[in-house]
Protein backbone atom coordinates (compact mmCIF):
# COMPACT_ATOMS: atom_id res chain seq x y z
CA UNK A 1 0.00 0.00 0.00
CA UNK A 2 2.64 2.27 1.03
CA UNK A 3 5.77 2.62 -1.38
CA UNK A 4 8.17 0.59 -0.78
CA UNK A 5 11.02 3.42 0.39
CA UNK A 6 8.04 4.76 2.95
CA UNK A 7 7.27 1.36 3.67
CA UNK A 8 11.03 0.43 4.63
CA UNK A 9 11.40 3.77 6.64
CA UNK A 10 8.31 2.73 8.82
CA UNK A 11 9.72 -0.81 9.61
CA UNK A 12 12.78 0.75 10.90
CA UNK A 13 11.13 2.69 13.15
CA UNK A 14 9.65 0.38 14.73
CA UNK A 15 13.00 -0.96 15.81
CA UNK A 16 12.79 1.44 19.09
CA UNK A 17 11.64 0.68 21.87
CA UNK A 18 7.76 1.70 22.38
CA UNK A 19 7.11 2.57 18.63
CA UNK A 20 4.27 0.51 17.06
CA UNK A 21 3.06 1.02 13.26
CA UNK A 22 0.91 3.87 14.12
CA UNK A 23 4.13 6.03 15.98
CA UNK A 24 6.43 4.60 13.13
CA UNK A 25 3.96 5.82 10.38
CA UNK A 26 3.95 9.39 11.81
CA UNK A 27 7.66 9.43 12.57
CA UNK A 28 8.01 8.86 8.86
CA UNK A 29 5.78 11.14 7.47
CA UNK A 30 7.61 13.49 9.48
CA UNK A 31 10.90 12.62 7.65
CA UNK A 32 9.41 13.50 4.53
CA UNK A 33 8.19 16.85 5.81
CA UNK A 34 11.86 17.68 7.13
CA UNK A 35 14.08 19.70 4.50
CA UNK A 36 17.05 17.76 2.57
CA UNK A 37 19.22 19.50 4.92
CA UNK A 38 17.77 18.12 7.93
CA UNK A 39 17.14 14.67 6.55
CA UNK A 40 20.72 14.44 5.18
CA UNK A 41 21.88 15.20 8.93
CA UNK A 42 19.94 12.69 10.71
CA UNK A 43 21.15 10.01 8.32
CA UNK A 44 24.65 10.77 8.80
CA UNK A 45 24.21 11.41 12.54
CA UNK A 46 22.93 7.76 13.05
CA UNK A 47 26.21 6.62 10.99
CA UNK A 48 28.34 8.59 12.66
CA UNK A 49 27.35 7.78 16.32
CA UNK A 50 27.65 3.89 15.35
CA UNK A 51 30.60 4.36 13.81
CA UNK A 52 32.37 6.89 16.37
CA UNK A 53 30.94 6.02 20.19
CA UNK A 54 32.31 3.12 21.77
CA UNK A 55 32.75 2.25 25.42
CA UNK A 56 35.44 4.00 27.14
CA UNK A 57 38.25 1.32 28.32
CA UNK A 58 38.83 1.97 31.59
CA UNK A 59 35.68 2.78 33.22
CA UNK A 60 32.76 1.66 30.33
CA UNK A 61 31.40 5.08 29.54
CA UNK A 62 30.38 6.09 26.56
CA UNK A 63 32.60 8.06 24.18
CA UNK A 64 34.32 8.96 20.80
CA UNK A 65 37.81 9.59 21.62
CA UNK A 66 40.17 6.75 22.87
CA UNK A 67 39.43 7.08 27.13
CA UNK A 68 36.44 9.22 28.10
CA UNK A 69 36.50 12.74 29.36
CA UNK A 70 35.96 11.75 33.06
CA UNK A 71 38.34 9.62 33.04
CA UNK A 72 40.86 11.99 31.88
CA UNK A 73 40.36 15.09 33.75
CA UNK A 74 42.89 14.75 36.37
CA UNK A 75 40.25 17.24 38.22
CA UNK A 76 38.75 14.52 39.37
CA UNK A 77 38.04 12.93 42.09
CA UNK A 78 41.04 10.01 41.84
CA UNK A 79 39.11 8.57 45.30
CA UNK A 80 35.92 8.43 44.49
CA UNK A 81 34.24 5.45 42.42
CA UNK A 82 30.83 5.71 41.59
CA UNK A 83 29.27 2.19 40.49
CA UNK A 84 26.18 2.76 37.34
CA UNK A 85 24.43 -0.22 35.60
CA UNK A 86 24.40 1.59 32.09
CA UNK A 87 25.95 4.72 30.60
CA UNK A 88 23.01 6.51 30.65
CA UNK A 89 23.61 6.87 34.09
CA UNK A 90 26.58 8.24 34.12
CA UNK A 91 24.75 11.36 32.08
CA UNK A 92 22.13 11.85 34.60
CA UNK A 93 25.09 11.74 37.24
CA UNK A 94 26.95 14.43 35.28
CA UNK A 95 23.57 16.52 34.89
CA UNK A 96 22.94 17.48 38.20
CA UNK A 97 27.23 18.94 38.38
CA UNK A 98 27.73 17.79 42.21
CA UNK A 99 29.48 14.46 41.16
CA UNK A 100 33.09 15.17 40.95
CA UNK A 101 34.63 11.35 41.00
CA UNK A 102 34.71 8.66 39.12
CA UNK A 103 32.45 6.16 37.57
CA UNK A 104 32.14 2.85 36.67
CA UNK A 105 29.75 1.29 33.76
CA UNK A 106 28.81 -2.09 34.38
CA UNK A 107 27.18 -4.31 31.72
CA UNK A 108 23.36 -4.41 33.46
CA UNK A 109 22.81 -5.81 36.73
CA UNK A 110 22.85 -9.51 38.71
CA UNK A 111 19.89 -11.42 37.47
CA UNK A 112 19.48 -15.11 38.47
CA UNK A 113 16.27 -15.70 36.69
CA UNK A 114 17.58 -13.74 33.58
CA UNK A 115 20.71 -16.43 33.94
CA UNK A 116 22.81 -13.09 33.91
CA UNK A 117 25.60 -13.66 36.25
CA UNK A 118 28.52 -11.62 38.14
CA UNK A 119 30.37 -12.80 35.23
CA UNK A 120 28.37 -11.35 32.77
CA UNK A 121 28.21 -7.92 33.73
CA UNK A 122 32.11 -7.18 33.72
CA UNK A 123 32.64 -7.54 37.73
CA UNK A 124 35.66 -8.82 37.34
CA UNK A 125 37.20 -5.85 35.57
CA UNK A 126 35.64 -3.93 38.36
CA UNK A 127 37.20 -5.34 41.02
CA UNK A 128 40.74 -5.59 38.89
CA UNK A 129 40.12 -1.84 38.60
CA UNK A 130 39.88 -0.91 42.06
CA UNK A 131 42.71 -3.28 43.31
CA UNK A 132 44.90 -0.79 40.88
CA UNK A 133 43.54 2.16 41.82
CA UNK A 134 43.53 3.95 45.05
CA UNK A 135 39.91 4.49 46.09
CA UNK A 136 38.82 5.37 49.52
CA UNK A 137 34.88 5.53 49.01
CA UNK A 138 32.67 3.32 46.45
CA UNK A 139 29.16 4.32 45.28
CA UNK A 140 26.45 2.07 44.19
CA UNK A 141 24.37 3.90 42.66
CA UNK A 142 21.91 1.46 40.65
CA UNK A 143 18.06 0.96 40.58
CA UNK A 144 16.75 -0.13 43.99
CA UNK A 145 15.10 -3.25 42.34
CA UNK A 146 15.73 -7.30 43.48
CA UNK A 147 18.54 -7.30 40.98
CA UNK A 148 20.25 -3.88 42.17
CA UNK A 149 20.00 -5.19 45.98
CA UNK A 150 21.70 -8.32 44.28
CA UNK A 151 24.28 -6.48 42.67
CA UNK A 152 25.17 -4.58 45.67
CA UNK A 153 25.46 -7.09 47.98
CA UNK A 154 27.48 -9.34 45.79
CA UNK A 155 29.78 -5.80 45.31
CA UNK A 156 29.93 -5.22 48.94
CA UNK A 157 30.94 -8.81 49.67
CA UNK A 158 34.10 -9.15 46.66
CA UNK A 159 35.18 -6.22 48.28
CA UNK A 160 35.53 -7.43 51.85
CA UNK A 161 38.56 -7.34 53.39
CA UNK A 162 39.82 -4.16 51.18
CA UNK A 163 40.18 -0.76 53.25
CA UNK A 164 37.59 0.73 51.31
CA UNK A 165 33.85 2.14 52.41
CA UNK A 166 31.28 0.49 50.43
CA UNK A 167 27.71 3.18 50.36
CA UNK A 168 25.05 3.50 48.10
CA UNK A 169 22.92 5.73 47.04
CA UNK A 170 19.56 6.68 49.44
CA UNK A 171 16.22 4.44 48.33
CA UNK A 172 12.67 6.05 49.59
CA UNK A 173 10.28 8.58 48.78
CA UNK A 174 10.75 10.50 45.96
CA UNK A 175 11.07 14.49 46.35
CA UNK A 176 7.55 16.08 45.62
CA UNK A 177 5.78 12.62 45.54
CA UNK A 178 1.72 12.10 46.49
CA UNK A 179 2.39 9.82 49.45
CA UNK A 180 -1.04 7.77 48.02
CA UNK A 181 1.19 7.19 44.92
CA UNK A 182 3.75 5.70 46.77
CA UNK A 183 4.24 1.88 45.96
CA UNK A 184 4.51 -0.05 49.30
CA UNK A 185 7.54 -1.57 48.97
CA UNK A 186 9.32 2.12 48.40
CA UNK A 187 7.29 3.53 51.48
CA UNK A 188 8.73 -0.05 53.55
CA UNK A 189 12.18 1.22 52.59
CA UNK A 190 11.18 5.02 53.35
CA UNK A 191 10.34 3.65 56.97
CA UNK A 192 13.19 1.32 57.52
CA UNK A 193 15.99 4.01 56.12
CA UNK A 194 14.37 6.58 58.53
CA UNK A 195 17.09 9.10 59.11
CA UNK A 196 16.98 11.61 62.31
CA UNK A 197 16.60 15.28 62.27
CA UNK A 198 19.09 16.98 63.52
CA UNK B 1 28.53 16.38 28.45
CA UNK B 2 27.80 13.70 25.75
CA UNK B 3 29.78 12.81 23.10
CA UNK B 4 29.67 15.08 19.96
CA UNK B 5 28.34 12.03 17.98
CA UNK B 6 25.74 11.30 20.39
CA UNK B 7 24.75 14.89 21.23
CA UNK B 8 24.09 15.39 17.22
CA UNK B 9 22.00 12.18 17.38
CA UNK B 10 20.35 13.71 20.06
CA UNK B 11 19.84 17.00 18.49
CA UNK B 12 18.39 15.39 15.39
CA UNK B 13 15.32 13.08 16.99
CA UNK B 14 14.35 16.20 18.82
CA UNK B 15 13.09 17.17 14.99
CA UNK B 16 10.18 14.99 15.38
CA UNK B 17 6.73 16.17 16.42
CA UNK B 18 6.44 15.70 20.03
CA UNK B 19 10.04 14.70 21.00
CA UNK B 20 11.50 16.32 23.84
CA UNK B 21 15.27 15.82 25.23
CA UNK B 22 14.28 12.80 27.21
CA UNK B 23 12.39 11.09 24.44
CA UNK B 24 15.23 12.09 21.55
CA UNK B 25 18.10 10.74 24.43
CA UNK B 26 16.40 7.35 24.85
CA UNK B 27 15.95 7.20 20.87
CA UNK B 28 19.67 8.06 20.23
CA UNK B 29 20.74 5.43 23.06
CA UNK B 30 18.35 2.62 21.42
CA UNK B 31 20.39 3.46 17.80
CA UNK B 32 23.69 2.81 19.28
CA UNK B 33 22.06 -0.30 20.69
CA UNK B 34 21.03 -1.36 17.16
CA UNK B 35 24.14 -3.81 15.52
CA UNK B 36 25.46 -2.23 12.79
CA UNK B 37 23.09 -3.83 9.99
CA UNK B 38 19.64 -2.23 11.70
CA UNK B 39 21.59 1.55 11.81
CA UNK B 40 22.53 1.38 7.86
CA UNK B 41 19.26 0.36 7.18
CA UNK B 42 17.76 2.90 8.91
CA UNK B 43 20.03 5.48 7.20
CA UNK B 44 19.57 4.08 3.77
CA UNK B 45 15.57 4.19 4.60
CA UNK B 46 15.84 8.02 5.68
CA UNK B 47 17.64 8.52 2.51
CA UNK B 48 15.91 6.88 0.41
CA UNK B 49 12.65 8.15 1.10
CA UNK B 50 13.90 11.75 0.57
CA UNK B 51 15.24 10.62 -2.60
CA UNK B 52 12.25 8.62 -4.21
CA UNK B 53 9.18 9.57 -2.31
CA UNK B 54 7.35 12.67 -4.48
CA UNK B 55 3.91 14.04 -5.08
CA UNK B 56 2.03 12.44 -8.22
CA UNK B 57 1.63 14.88 -10.26
CA UNK B 58 -2.14 13.93 -11.10
CA UNK B 59 -3.71 13.52 -7.13
CA UNK B 60 -0.77 14.69 -5.14
CA UNK B 61 -0.45 11.32 -3.28
CA UNK B 62 2.76 10.71 -2.16
CA UNK B 63 4.54 7.42 -4.31
CA UNK B 64 8.35 6.78 -5.53
CA UNK B 65 7.03 6.02 -9.25
CA UNK B 66 6.09 8.43 -12.00
CA UNK B 67 2.30 8.49 -11.27
CA UNK B 68 0.97 6.86 -8.04
CA UNK B 69 -0.53 3.29 -8.49
CA UNK B 70 -3.87 4.50 -7.78
CA UNK B 71 -3.91 6.52 -10.83
CA UNK B 72 -2.16 3.89 -12.98
CA UNK B 73 -4.89 1.73 -12.15
CA UNK B 74 -7.37 0.98 -14.65
CA UNK B 75 -9.47 -1.35 -12.74
CA UNK B 76 -10.58 1.57 -10.51
CA UNK B 77 -13.91 3.38 -10.90
CA UNK B 78 -12.71 6.79 -12.91
CA UNK B 79 -16.13 8.38 -11.70
CA UNK B 80 -15.74 9.29 -7.89
CA UNK B 81 -12.94 11.27 -6.55
CA UNK B 82 -12.31 11.45 -2.83
CA UNK B 83 -10.67 14.49 -1.77
CA UNK B 84 -8.67 14.39 1.29
CA UNK B 85 -6.29 17.20 3.39
CA UNK B 86 -2.93 15.07 3.57
CA UNK B 87 -1.24 11.94 2.03
CA UNK B 88 -2.20 10.25 4.74
CA UNK B 89 -5.37 10.11 4.58
CA UNK B 90 -5.37 8.32 1.33
CA UNK B 91 -3.37 5.57 3.07
CA UNK B 92 -6.29 5.32 5.74
CA UNK B 93 -8.40 5.04 3.74
CA UNK B 94 -6.68 2.50 1.24
CA UNK B 95 -6.58 0.42 4.75
CA UNK B 96 -9.91 0.08 4.42
CA UNK B 97 -10.34 -1.74 1.98
CA UNK B 98 -13.70 -0.26 0.87
CA UNK B 99 -13.16 2.39 -1.44
CA UNK B 100 -12.50 1.68 -5.19
CA UNK B 101 -12.07 5.23 -6.56
CA UNK B 102 -9.41 7.87 -7.08
CA UNK B 103 -8.23 10.53 -4.51
CA UNK B 104 -7.40 13.74 -4.45
CA UNK B 105 -4.91 15.45 -1.76
CA UNK B 106 -5.15 19.16 -1.31
CA UNK B 107 -2.18 20.68 0.88
CA UNK B 108 -4.14 21.53 4.11
CA UNK B 109 -7.62 23.25 4.63
CA UNK B 110 -8.47 26.66 3.97
CA UNK B 111 -7.63 28.47 7.46
CA UNK B 112 -8.51 32.54 6.80
CA UNK B 113 -6.80 32.79 10.58
CA UNK B 114 -3.72 31.10 9.27
CA UNK B 115 -3.64 33.44 6.16
CA UNK B 116 -4.07 30.03 4.01
CA UNK B 117 -6.33 30.91 0.99
CA UNK B 118 -7.72 28.80 -1.17
CA UNK B 119 -4.94 29.48 -3.63
CA UNK B 120 -2.70 28.10 -0.96
CA UNK B 121 -3.75 24.53 -0.70
CA UNK B 122 -4.01 23.57 -4.55
CA UNK B 123 -7.78 23.89 -4.87
CA UNK B 124 -7.01 25.09 -9.04
CA UNK B 125 -5.91 21.98 -9.53
CA UNK B 126 -8.45 20.28 -8.33
CA UNK B 127 -10.99 22.02 -10.32
CA UNK B 128 -8.72 21.44 -13.42
CA UNK B 129 -8.77 17.74 -12.92
CA UNK B 130 -12.74 17.76 -12.40
CA UNK B 131 -13.15 19.67 -15.66
CA UNK B 132 -10.82 17.50 -17.41
CA UNK B 133 -11.96 13.99 -15.60
CA UNK B 134 -15.35 12.06 -16.54
CA UNK B 135 -16.06 12.53 -12.18
CA UNK B 136 -20.08 11.41 -11.31
CA UNK B 137 -19.35 11.82 -7.39
CA UNK B 138 -16.74 14.03 -5.00
CA UNK B 139 -16.49 12.52 -2.12
CA UNK B 140 -14.76 15.62 0.66
CA UNK B 141 -13.44 13.43 3.16
CA UNK B 142 -11.55 16.19 5.46
CA UNK B 143 -11.62 16.70 9.17
CA UNK B 144 -14.76 17.90 10.79
CA UNK B 145 -13.57 21.11 12.00
CA UNK B 146 -14.02 25.15 11.15
CA UNK B 147 -11.13 24.56 8.58
CA UNK B 148 -12.53 21.15 7.09
CA UNK B 149 -15.88 22.88 6.47
CA UNK B 150 -14.44 26.13 5.03
CA UNK B 151 -12.85 24.06 2.30
CA UNK B 152 -15.79 21.45 2.20
CA UNK B 153 -18.04 24.43 1.11
CA UNK B 154 -15.49 26.45 -0.52
CA UNK B 155 -15.11 23.01 -3.00
CA UNK B 156 -18.93 22.43 -3.22
CA UNK B 157 -19.26 26.18 -4.11
CA UNK B 158 -16.70 26.14 -6.93
CA UNK B 159 -18.47 22.91 -8.29
CA UNK B 160 -21.80 24.50 -8.63
CA UNK B 161 -22.86 24.18 -12.34
CA UNK B 162 -21.12 21.00 -13.02
CA UNK B 163 -23.38 17.80 -13.40
CA UNK B 164 -21.71 16.13 -10.10
CA UNK B 165 -23.05 14.81 -6.71
CA UNK B 166 -20.98 16.65 -4.32
CA UNK B 167 -21.05 14.56 -0.57
CA UNK B 168 -18.71 14.70 2.70
CA UNK B 169 -18.55 12.09 4.98
CA UNK B 170 -20.47 11.32 7.96
CA UNK B 171 -19.41 13.38 11.27
CA UNK B 172 -21.08 12.16 14.61
CA UNK B 173 -20.16 9.89 17.83
CA UNK B 174 -17.52 7.18 16.92
CA UNK B 175 -17.97 4.08 16.93
CA UNK B 176 -17.71 2.50 20.54
CA UNK B 177 -17.31 5.69 22.07
CA UNK B 178 -18.48 6.05 25.64
CA UNK B 179 -21.30 8.77 25.10
CA UNK B 180 -20.07 11.07 28.29
CA UNK B 181 -16.68 11.72 26.71
CA UNK B 182 -17.98 12.82 23.64
CA UNK B 183 -17.55 16.58 23.44
CA UNK B 184 -20.78 18.99 22.71
CA UNK B 185 -19.75 20.07 19.48
CA UNK B 186 -19.81 16.19 18.14
CA UNK B 187 -22.99 15.37 19.92
CA UNK B 188 -24.59 18.25 18.15
CA UNK B 189 -23.74 17.50 14.93
CA UNK B 190 -24.91 13.49 15.92
CA UNK B 191 -28.39 15.09 16.42
CA UNK B 192 -28.56 17.11 13.76
CA UNK B 193 -27.26 14.40 10.79
CA UNK B 194 -29.61 11.74 12.32
CA UNK B 195 -30.87 9.22 10.54
CA UNK B 196 -33.91 7.04 9.85
CA UNK B 197 -33.90 3.71 10.90
CA UNK B 198 -35.53 2.21 8.56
Amino acid sequence: MYPDSLKNLIECFKYFPGVGEKTAERMAFAVLSFDDEKADFLADSIQNAKKNIHTCPKCHNLTDKEECDICTNGLRDQTTLCVVEDPKSVFLFEKLGMYNGLYHVLDGLISPLDGIGPEDIGLDQLLDRIKEGNFKEIILAVKPSIEGETTSLYIKKILEGLDITVSKIASGVPMGADMEYIDPMTLQRALLDRKNIE
